[in-house]
């Protein structure tokens, strides 16, 4: 199978495109040599433009003959951002931009590919089935691995008993409080989406461990943080026959496997390497320079032996928030250096605070976001008082000129929770237009949010203390590998 | 228990000895000022002296009224050794002097006490037995925790019951081959005696990750290692009822409490601080780096709850050698921090390779030292061709000037093993008259090893799979805590 996935460009080496590079510059000055037909010389220069652009991608640099990348590829990008540009990393996302984070750049500078109309094209026809509507609305709007769209494709044409080994999905938390708001759901929203389109199994990582050493917690706290976050994410509805759930501080204490893993990754990546990844700096604890293996380590399938059996080579597809690519940028560097499949990723754009696209939620500052336990009321007046308005200051000017959805949290909201796509664009057209006031955009929103939160309270009353234990407990789940 | 316990100057971190000096200069001023009697002046001179003593040796620098001292106690030592110093750390100990390294100026620069005669006294007289030899002859020479005199003494008059309960030996090897050579052996022999002596419980460490990082190994190769070599340490004669032996592979994945101390530590230790210690670089791997964590983790009591039912406050003591306290230094730093007592330690001198004192035993030169493997007939070619001797050329100079059992292997090899005293110092003499000629010496050498490793041989024989299963399995000792 490894063959058929092999990656594009965005997958080489800077080593392997300069060295590609080299090769088709001396492909051009053959053929003009031996005076070939213009046809050939002009389809050989284009294909070194196009690697020139890919290397000036991977690399950062410009392609120069007899100067070999300096860098590695996991230390291309991600050291501070330059001035005037977005900050993103797993610990600070910060734009100055009211439409939020500019994505399109981020690709780049990240080297990532972008999930575009034919790929998401692409889905619905091999599903047979809609694309999710954060597929459809750019809310998933990055990926890693043109594997992962063969994977999609060539897992259903597969027999029921092939299907069940062909990959897994992994997503994860950080528990840091027990508060959780909307925005922590889509990862967990999306993947519960890929689970039932794909029928595959799913592992869920919560970071006891990376909190306790970032924040000021005690362990205890980040564990009871954890089990209650479990909860939240149960009620998503995961497949329990299909879903194991676990904290690091428990299951790296349970498997020797996993820890096994977690030194491999340990072993093969150097304290430059996060320097240049994550910004760790000398004074930073050996926890926090350690950590990211952990977070690397359930990419591998033999992380899990009880569900995988010890196979090796199953496939990972990790969908998460664009912040959390660094460790996946490292994590696929390391992962053909101790035999294993580089993990697929697929990236979710943020999600907005009440207060703006350019502004920070904040666990401790309730009014920033729409918080999982907050009441029909609260959300209603959350939304009414605190959500930024892309409104005009009166009536009279927003039926003039219209208002812009492009900054208005409202629409932002409802572009991910509101599922009819027609709907949608009618709303915005409306708000564009003026003929929707800021009002009654925000009572869509209400109207809209009060019913999921409900009912996810619903759900989460159901989740008992045994209903998390029995996802929490490593177990065979429901496929034969 | 704990104030009673109290640590000497040579605990006490470079800020409260600063504390000490500039609130003893106060005094000696008032004094002055106050024209008070010569002789308490002069005594309050003289502990202020010694304070500034205590000051250097802690800190590396001299005491400066005004200027707190800049480094934390971790960091105090053990960077690259000066120039014509001996080297020694837990991967590399050299020294250009035929009788080994210096161990009195390396107890200044660790900042360890020295096991004086005094001491060894006092634990014969508490024990109502001879010292073991190792510690009548200061092969065991150093120790950090005026604590352990006080836990010896105190041990030894408490019921059997709370005997039980106040302290546990820890102790280890890395394993990075198949092959052990006597000197190996010596935590080990040691640690036994401890055991008899004191009837406590003992844990094992086998770091089968640390070599995995270090080494060009497999884990699966470093595990193997692992299991062999804790036939060897079995046949040392452990009590299976009172010993825990654990590879860190296994038991990181069998137990979250251990982990949950080694997270512990790697939150409370910084790069900069393994940097000053073990001198790991920016290319150096993040395993590595974070390792030294799971070797403190054993030298605290709730790392097996198995054992200890959950106390965290059992006390530790660590027989070791000598290269591997800057270990313990970072760990006793920690400990205080993350609520735990510090683990008291016994240092011992390294054991010389069969070329001298100043060579390095390599496991990959056979002819380096005695392996545990080495047949009667090998030992007595290895002892008579390779043993660096300390005699003259001829036998007509050697009867004349005699020999110099300081820089004889085969004589320091016999302080090692050979258990009479007065046998010992007659060869010493003798030797050092020329009434002993270094063939006859060499005889008595191979005459004492050839049993000792054979009836070695003979218990590992008996050394079963299942045997080794069950010492390495976590379980409740013969103890109730």
């Amino acid at each position: 199978m490894t063959d058929c996935l092999g990656d594009g460009a965005g997958d080489m080496t800077p080593m392997d495109l300069y060295e590609k590079l080299t090769s088709q510059g001396d492909t051009v000055r053959t053929l003009k040599t031996e005076k070939a037909a213009k046809a050939d010389i002009d389809a050989a220069v284009q294909l070194l433009l196009k690697l020139k652009v890919d290397y000036k991608q991977v690399t950062g640099q410009d392609y120069k003959t007899g100067c070999p990348p300096s860098e590695c590829v996991v230390s291309q990008d991600n050291g501070p951002a330059a001035d005037g540009e977005d900050m993103v990393d797993p610990w600070n996302v910060s734009t100055t931009n009211a439409k939020g984070v500019d994505y399109d750049k981020l690709i780049v500078r990240f080297g990532s590919s972008k999930i575009d109309q034919e790929l998401v094209d692409r889905i619905e026809r091999v599903s047979g089935q809609k694309a999710h509507r954060f597929l459809r609305r750019g809310i998933f709007f990055s990926h890693r691995s043109v594997m992962l769209v063969i994977l999609i494709c060539s897992h259903l044409v597969l027999d029921a008993y092939e299907k069940n080994k062909s990959f897994y999905l992994y997503t994860g938390r950080g528990p840091s409080s027990d508060a959780l708001h909307m925005g922590h759901l889509i990862p967990f929203i999306f993947t519960k989406w890929l689970q039932d389109t794909f029928d595959i199994p799913l592992v869920i990582q919560l970071t006891d461990d990376e909190k306790y050493l970032w924040k000021d917690l005690s362990l205890e706290d980040c564990h009871r943080y954890t089990m209650e976050n479990a909860k939240d994410i149960i009620a998503c509805g995961f497949d329990i026959n299909k879903t194991f759930i676990f904290s690091d501080l428990d299951y790296m204490g349970a498997s020797p496997d996993f820890y096994r893993n977690v030194v491999k990754v340990q072993k093969h990546v150097t304290f430059n390497q996060v320097k240049g990844i994550f910004g760790f700096g000398d004074s930073d604890c050996i926890g926090k320079i350690a950590f990211p293996a952990i977070q690397a380590a359930p990419s591998f399938s033999s992380s899990f032996p009880q569900i995988f059996k010890g196979r090796k080579d199953v496939q990972c597809l990790i969908p998460c928030a664009i912040d959390q690519d660094p460790y996946f940028r490292m994590t696929r560097d390391v992962a053909p250096r101790i035999g294993y499949p580089k993990p697929a990723l697929l990236h979710s754009t943020f999600f907005p605070a009440l207060q703006g696209a350019q502004t920070k939620m904040s666990a401790s500052d309730a009014n920033s976001s729409i918080f999982l336990t907050d009441t029909p009321k609260q959300i209603k007046n959350k939304v009414n008082k605190h959500a930024f308005s892309g409104g005009k200051d009166t009536v009279e000017e927003h039926r003039k000129y219209g208002g812009n959805p492009d900054v208005d949290v409202s629409f932002m909201y409802l572009t991910f929770f509101l599922e009819d796509d027609e709907q949608l664009e009618k709303i915005r057209q409306d708000y564009a237009s003026g003929a929707l006031l800021t009002g009654e955009l925000k009572k869509r929103l209400i109207e809209t949010l009060q019913p999921l939160i409900t009912s996810h309270q619903e759900r989460r009353k159901q989740v008992t203390e045994e209903t998390v234990k029995q996802f929490m407990t490593p177990r065979p789940l429901n496929y034969s590998f």
